[in-house]
């Protein structure tokens, strides 16, 4: 399939511009149009890219036959409307983290895209860096056994939201990182969520999120905008080797130890008599190199390919509904003082429909 | 007052020969006795440190009059018993972490030491190295202000060990930290405890544990067992600046960031009024320079010191006992999916009492 | 004064682009026009900025009377003949380093930028970037004491240039900011070059500088084009305090060590007593907060007022030349296999003329 | 051969307790004697190792037809006279670094163990280490290729010797590394050694050493007394890959680096043609597991081993006597101003005479 597909980029705020640079400079894509209620400001992501047409008007966009596709870059309380109207009119979609507001209506955006049988993509650009595509590679080829646990830091001197809290605001990164490099995607089965807001801003500033995984053990997000220092950091044990992922280390951000602790299982053995049979592996330490390429550019083939390959993308809206689910769940459980709260599954909910 | 005081070491198993040593060395300590049932272990203890009289004989210390104090490194399941022994027969007591194996047990003998106006020591020996002295000293003069939080990280491929889990195992190094360095000790609200058993040990080998400080603000405790990083690093943020300690830089190990978030309160705003008040100092970074002492050394004076000026010790057996509080409120939690637990304070306890 | 000056950008190729961005952004700037042959590149580079005048016409720019200055970015050969037509039109000069391609070449433009009364500026970027700058001013309010040495690394997997080698590509960078920062500038007896071209490229891709400094000490080079791990640190002993700058840890690039050797002399001692008096200080670490602006706007705005001012500026041509006699003596040095070649003052010239 | 062999440690200061207790622990050894002059010191290290005969008189130690070897562990001065002395006897010798305090005195010690078929072994304990020995071994088995560079820096915050200079002090460690680790031994063409007082100690406190390497390439050493941080790194250029040692990172002291230049060179090219034939690598990062062993082990070991297998030890006479040519030539290069001085090599000089 040689021509190209047409997208517009509904939003010309703060992401919109990246996704209408990408999109231009794609093989796959002919950017169409740019679509803000702000004219101005959608003139000025028009000729940052060298010049596209603009237009205030949705209708306009999803009516134009010529359209195949549109990117929302608009605030999260809008993505409903815009998502649907845009699958009603036959467009695939790709749309800004978090898919919605609400679980309740992600998963309304889902089933019509189902129905319609339409791409609906979200955009958890993360995912796309080299970094995790090479991790995501790796735990699928079997490098690191079966995962064990996965421990996530995100922390920094941040802004504080006017609108999230933490967990809203940072956590989406490391649980889509999860959904996607996870055998299963991010299968837990609770959340407990702990937060603290000691400035009194009226929101958490510091959260924790433990969630045990379905599949055994466990995983974990750290997620804090009043530390002083930045650390970007993951972890995660396998059964055979551990990989650690350190973001701020240009020079080496993945390794991969082939360092850990082993069972020698044998039937009929006790607690007891298993810790006798435990022994240590401390071997070497890898460091694969990573392609440099932007994540965005990733993201726009992935989305085409999706498209023309009639499969959900890697990062479906059904990942994106996972991430929502457990931030939702995570609202609930903070409410809670930290107890846990079940995770309901989308998968489930639709055997049981 | 110039004369030494004697001290008996009782256990002459893995820290046993440390204590020896380090009251050996100490002007304040006369080393008067190592005491083991297993006398070969005794006598290489006292080789070890130039000739020390060795007996099997508990009784033998405490009904020798010349004795004045005890240094107790024997299993924790045994504390109890032998530290009431010592206390009635009138010696001043140090003993090995946990205190106690349970908190009933730790609360008898706090109450035991009370009762005959002697000091009850923890050996919490990492709050005497340089770095944590420096850390309370800094919180104690208010140079980071009020603490909003406190997070410690100590991750490593650690032996799994035969009796206790990874929090017993870990986490006291970080609680009584904790105790010793916030201006009202370690006084949690509940503790919530998330632990996993991935490699089906028959205990937690990965768990975090977080607590709600009664002041505002929350603590957060990461051990593991499975990591072949090794990571023990603590944030300890204020409403003036923070602190990381970086245990594993030496070059570098305390840290003081002027940097973090400010909000310029005024009365009758609401929370949204109040994110526009918020400012950011991104000021210098300070380390000060660290004594090289060891903190054994430190542990033998403050015992000594404490003896002399008939006061609790900096890691009094109050300190060891919230310890043992927050452990085993964590072990119910962990029993619980990581429910929240409240933890009981002593000195309410002894209030109600 | 509040009226901008005029300047034109006089080639449009690697650096012109930035150039023209930051002087278009300059509050005491009017961007007059873009200058270069190749008219499509020019073009490019005035679009990129929101439209400029461009010609291909070096004389329409020299004819110009609004015309206050010229910033030359084009190849060093034609640095020299440009230079010296925009200085006899009256223009004062910004001009991309190095100054010249040879020493003789750039006296002649000092030369006649002093007897025409205006600014020759080079433009050292690295020496306008948060760091150096602060740099420059410990060092200028006596933080540092008297310096001791200077030791510069900046090692990389480097493209191999076809007309330079590495002493000529990455050199001109450390001896830059060693003249801005040092008190009396870049001020040497003499420069030894150790090179090495193991892989037959045909010229250097490993460089030693060591250059005795007239004021006491010695300042090092090492320039490497072949080292898979990027390192760029400069590290600055002076008799008070020594500081590490590592351009490569964004989260702490300058560090202030409050280490160091003490001697104290006395009269009449001889080099064994005073081995006696040595004693050493093992002091605080402070790292400044260092402000976040680009280099090349702090270059556009010194320019500006060395020009409003009357005065040189402080990366000066005679700065521009000094690092140029350095790297003339390093060739001829690495000619005579490392024999150290003394390097010329131009100020001693100058007088003695 | 399953007997010991017999050794005596002839000196009792700072090495010579290490040296007994690693020899008391190997199988390989029985430690026979302490000989020491002062006797209080003999008695002090033959206790810390359980009991030793000690004696006064180097002579019993001589004449004692059961003593196969003796380690000497006395000032530099005196290595001369006793190794000599030593060697007359019939016994093998290890001997602390610098094998002899001149050249010419070293020339003859080697000599002398040739002619009477002795081992005479260089205690160069840091060839020994885990890191140095893979080093070596990699090299061997050509991961590298051919060597391009080694560059190695060595600094600190030291103490200043009061009868040697930096060079003396410091640089030893990393010439004979240098030659342990290279396949033809540190074979050099000519050193120029830069040093600097700035404090007017009387002697050099910062060293830099440039060496061409007979086969190719260059090897360069930097050594400080004065530098507040500690950096003790050394960098290994091959054709295949790139190593890095550094020895202050013990999670990661040696990394190898698939990154590097390629240059696919054709016959009748030019320079020119060269650089356009040149092709970068960016390949993984392996950094081996290092087994935990003291070094001092492995020199025990290896000093036995060539005794009983009639052969040169790894780090023989002769490694000594190429680490102080270099030295010897680097103090003639200083007293020129770093003019290249050339070395002089013993295999020729044998060859010669």
């Amino acid at each position: 399939m040689s021509s190209r597909l047409n997208v517009a980029v509904i939003g010309a705020g703060y992401w919109g511009p990246n996704l209408a640079r990408n999109f231009r400079a794609s093989a796959d894509w002919n950017l169409a149009a740019i679509c803000d209620l702000d004219l101005a400001r959608a003139q000025r992501v028009a000729d940052s890219v060298g010049g596209v047409p603009i237009t205030p008007s949705l209708d306009d966009v999803l009516t134009d036959p010529a359209i195949d596709a549109v990117a929302i870059a608009t605030p999260a309380r809008t993505h409903h409307p815009i998502v649907l109207a845009a699958l009603d009119a036959g467009k695939h979609v790709i749309v800004e983290k978090p898919l919605a507001d609400t679980r309740e209506r992600g998963v309304e955006m889902v089933d019509r895209a189902r129905q319609n049988g339409l791409v609906l993509m979200a955009d958890h650009t993360y995912c796309y860096t080299p970094a995790v595509l090479k991790i995501r590679e790796l735990i699928e080829e079997g490098a690191l056994g079966d995962i064990l646990f996965v421990d996530s830091v995100r922390i920094n001197l941040g802004l504080i939201q006017p609108d999230v809290d933490v967990f809203w605001d940072l956590a989406p990164h490391d649980l889509s990182i999860m959904d996607f490099i996870l055998p299963g995607g991010l299968d837990v089965t609770s959340v407990s969520a702990h937060g603290s807001d000691p400035l009194n801003t009226g929101k958490a500033c510091i959260g924790y999120l433990a969630m045990p995984l379905n599949a055994g053990g466990i995983a974990h997000v750290h997620v804090n905008w009043l530390s002083p220092t930045k650390i970007r950091q993951m972890v995660i044990g396998g059964t055979k080797r551990t990989l650690v992922w350190d973001d701020l280390n240009p020079q080496q951000r993945v390794s991969v130890y082939d360092r850990g602790v082993d069972l020698a299982l044998q039937s009929k053995e006790t607690a007891d008599t298993r810790a006798a049979n435990i022994s240590y592996r401390l071997g070497d330490t890898w460091a694969p190199a990573l392609p440099e390429r932007e994540a965005l550019a990733n993201v726009a083939g992935e989305f085409a390919a999706a498209i023309r390959e009639a499969r959900p993308a890697r990062t479906s809206g059904e990942s994106g509904l996972r991430v929502l689910s457990v931030l939702e769940a995570a609202t609930t459980s903070l409410g809670a003082l930290g107890a846990p709260h079940p995770v309901t599954s989308y998968v489930k909910e639709v055997q049981e429909a």
